[in-house]
């Protein structure tokens, strides 16, 4: 009786983990999410049943309906994994998932993942930590959460690192009005992502002080700091199918 | 003519992603770091030559050094695997790498692994972000890097999500100090993670005033902030082979 919570990576299949492609190939039922994408669901086992628990904006399946259905499909018997783009733990909920199976009495097993957060700068060349540019790197969520606390922009303005920014497309003009007023330079280079890893990849590059006009779409994640920089005389490194847009 | 530096993952070989381990079966020579383990080695092609510019305490290979291998292994036309452990630009060093390739016209392509900052907490049953109780993770280094500059701690602790420290055993005791400076609780959770997803992992559960007096050894992982907590009832996650140290 155990829910394995997997990470299935940024997008390309390649990027899970030996484990994860192992345990997809093996599994009775995968419960996914909306970020999950084909290739990634072509490794499950042909005969597992996959549910799409997406959570789309204006659809949202509530986050106590996907835990609810984890603990019955947990407690059946059978292969279950649920799996979660990027990492389960970094802005995935999976912690709620995990006490919520905890609390029923069904044994969950976590199988970290590669963050999307890291990898959408990695594989633009980007480094989020990089000697004499960034000392650390924090990642945090654009998204309002109902109820939720706003992040403290202008003491991370003062962190000095390298900020990602996870579900921040819609908010952008008021995050980086917010990290500027803590300090941030208007010229500090961002770099933006979407739908990393994928063969739609696209990039963005630019300031901070252009970010609330740029032609971003969702999914994107934003790279905030000197390290954004770093990505242009790179572009060598980056998959042939990747965009840069303007 | 190309190098491939790859993330490696936390230590267990079945947290390589599956492109990790495809270009370690195809390597013609492998130069790892000393915190890549035996397991992660075996995955190596049989007939690769392995290298090892492990950078010890006491015994450091100049970061100038690996980086002339690499270009010289590079332009030899042989595959060529940068294998580092965790992830190659989360205080890897992988970007000066990438830089110093790219400058002598030799291709790399990066490989993103999992990051051991986050896939410690997350094998504790500790997510990094969670709902209500943190909505940002920073991940810093608490070693001071010659001519480099000091976090700003006070700031980070006044972010008010978590803080994960790599590299901070020697100096934790000063890092406490600054953060509750900064205004962290003293009573503040802090999850230590030794070896985290090796046969010797370790864990060390106390407080942020705890933390100077506590009996963490290198490599070891911090994880300080609410979440921390949350790894207690969550124990029937851990592998078998964890130990709780006090």
């Amino acid at each position: 009786m155990t829910v394995w919570l997997v990470g299935a990576g940024p997008g390309d299949p390649d990027l899970l983990t030996v484990r994860a492609a192992r345990l997809l190939g093996d599994a009775d039922v995968v419960v996914h999410d909306a970020l999950v994408g084909d290739g990634v669901l072509a490794l499950a086992n042909p005969a597992a049943e996959l549910i799409d628990v997406g959570k789309r904006p204006g659809l949202p399946v509530p986050q106590e309906t996907i835990s609810a259905l984890l603990v019955q499909l947990g407690r059946s018997g059978r292969r279950v994994v649920r799996l979660k783009g990027g990492d389960p733990f970094v802005f995935g909920r999976g912690g709620e998932e995990l006490l919520a199976l905890a609390a029923a009495g069904v044994e969950c097993d976590v199988v970290p993942g590669v963050s999307s957060s890291f990898a959408a700068a990695a594989l633009a060349g980007v480094p989020v930590t990089h000697r004499g540019l960034s000392a650390s790197v924090t990642v945090v969520t654009g998204h309002r959460q109902p109820g939720g606390e706003e992040p403290a922009w202008a003491h991370l303005a003062k962190v000095g690192g390298t900020i990602v920014v996870m579900m921040g497309v819609a908010r952008r003009g008021h995050i980086a009005d917010r990290l500027m007023a803590g300090g941030l330079a208007p010229a500090t280079p961002v770099l933006a992502v979407i739908r990393a890893s994928t063969p739609t990849e696209e990039r963005w590059v630019g300031r901070l002080d252009e970010l609330a006009t740029s032609p971003i779409t969702n999914p994107a994640t934003l790279v905030i700091g000197a390290v954004a920089s770093l990505g242009r005389p790179l572009a060598r490194s980056a998959p042939p199918s990747a965009t840069l847009i303007q």
